[in-house]
């Protein structure tokens, strides 16, 4: 046992009507019995594998090293893709590789990726329909109690990628983006993360052109009335298209890859 | 204390807008502060025991010995049914005994049953609308820490049983079953468990006739293309009638009680 | 560490749609990984501090003295209201200070509240938009291992209060109250708590009129027929008007605010 108490953190499209997550619990407590199971999200929508990766990412940085984190959201079981388990920014990652893990493709240094064939860490009668408690429970457990990557199965190069939009730098004070990430309150997250792009948005006076008019940007809600839109820069880094106290998604008519415009006023 | 890390298992129809679920656990960690705390589902329809005790089924063997289920689905709280805990299959049940531990009462060894009389047991002030919270929680959290069965109240004879439909066996090929669950994914779960009644699906070809046609019996849902109907045999053993990355509730308009025949095209 | 296993409750309206629930427990974990969380309600609706704050009240008592109660209901994150750390009832309770301890202002002897200012106890980058996540998670969960309240700011001298319905003594028997929380069973529960009102609803016979017609008052659900209303003294020992196996919100289209009359019938 690498840690007294080591987490596993589960997301999955579930839902919560079923025992199934309940199931994969009970799988993992037999195998890890000191360990903390924190839900994520099983509410996703079916098969939103681009949703589920980025709800994990965006939680990833606020867990402890050594933490694992299952990911079953998995259309086709059974069908061509690889069952996984990847060690990258000092975290265990176990789930089907169909782009869930995207996010750690490019980093530096890369993953380690292992495709998990090790009858030794599997439920003894695989079922062909519910691999995350045959395969993927079971091995999140082991992991978390200590057990190699290495011993799970051989090594593939990298996971898969997702093609996702990229931020389009159109001048140095001008940068299209899109909507990636739609939450409960309606806040429009896009891939925007000024840090990564190396724009200070507190510096100066920034805007957001939308199909639904010109948001300003702020620091914070309360800069605004309530039922007004605007841009914040949100918790995950991302600049959001909110609206104070209300549903941006809703006010404003945006999902997921609505294009927008950042650009600044007085640059 | 029997176990360092004893499972309490919970299941109601309480959903999760309300602390009742939350107000269960505060309980329970008062008395058994070092034991596990599992959601199985709680958004179930109110007052579906049978639902309830399906999903308690298809869970338990994914479970540690010693585990305590707790389940509370109680249409007319306080009317007449025994309040009981259960000993069988090397667990532990608590809830009320209105059909929702059907499936024990046929088990051999026969299930050891009490109905809850002891008071030493339960809240000081008993409520006359929560008895999750005053009698079922604290029960389950001292058998979780070791009390005996028999300390609890005087035994019964064994659990009420629900009228289930039951597989009927038309010829060697050919058997007429029933849905019995529909899950989130819109899975139809059916009463034909082809192990229990000694069929091998795997030999010959076989064929699912319900009202909205005929559906492939298949090993993998990769083996149809999308949105295609097959039949599977399911995570739990049953046969399911399935729509790959589909909804069969919806696209084949099946529920709980719709009637089929699975029989072999070959024999 | 005061308590090997302290405990944390949470209570949001983030939804489970998203990772910000499971995001907390990440930032909790690093600080006490020996703590409990318990999830008390996270579906409420959107800034509606009354229901969190009736949902935590009722759940109180069944929780440990030394638990946290984490509450994050933040309509207007970063406008003018105080992160506060409060320490009453032999319990804390941590979030923002906009009436969501309201129940707590007029405890004797007071509540200690400090207003957060500590950023030793809070994460190195504060975010404008999830003080749940960067103020409120660290400090319950630094509350959970130990730390002395003072540690965390200056103290204020109480907890902002609500304005809320008080029940209205017509006479010694006849009172009149209100709906102010209606439940996921629709049973409406009100303002009028007999025991803090020194009544005692089980001598005489007593009836509840409100607009929609006149309901007894009964020990139990099973004292009338399925579909019947009538009002018993619920779990949290206020007067709720119900329906036996149904739902008195909308059998008697009741909501929160709903006014009604109690009174004895041989008085």
């Amino acid at each position: 046992m690498t840690d007294a108490h080591p987490i596993i953190t589960l997301t999955t499209d579930f839902g919560l009507d079923d025992p199934y997550v309940g199931v994969m619990k009970g799988v993992i407590l037999q195998i890890c019995p000191t360990c903390h199971l924190v839900d994520l999200a099983h509410t996703l929508s079916q098969g939103d594998v681009l949703r589920a990766s980025f709800a994990l990412r965006a939680a990833l940085e606020y867990f402890p090293q050594g933490t694992v984190h299952l990911v079953v959201v998995d259309p086709g079981v059974g069908s061509a893709r690889h069952p996984v388990a990847v060690h990258g920014r000092g975290m265990y990652f176990v789930g089907p590789d169909n782009g869930l893990f995207w996010f750690l493709a490019d980093d530096d240094p890369p993953p380690r990726v292992v495709t998990i064939q090790n009858r030794a860490y599997v439920l003894p009668r695989t079922s062909s329909t519910f691999h995350g408690r045959d395969i993927f429970a079971p091995v999140a457990a082991y992991l978390a109690r200590g057990v190699r990557l290495e011993e799970l199965g051989p090594p593939l190069r990298t996971v898969v990628r997702l093609d996702l939009p990229r931020p389009q730098r159109i001048s140095s004070h001008r940068i299209g983006g899109a909507v990636i990430y739609v939450d409960h309150f309606g806040n429009c997250i896009s891939n925007i993360a000024p840090e990564e792009l190396g724009i200070d948005l507190t510096r100066g006076s920034w805007t957001v052109r939308c199909d639904a008019g010109q948001l300003p940007v702020r620091r914070f809600y309360s800069e605004v009335d309530a039922g007004t839109p605007l841009a914040v820069i949100g918790s995950s880094g991302h600049v959001e298209l909110s609206v104070r106290d209300g549903s941006a998604a809703l006010q404003l008519d945006l999902g997921p890859g609505a294009p927008f415009v950042i650009e600044r006023l007085d640059g």
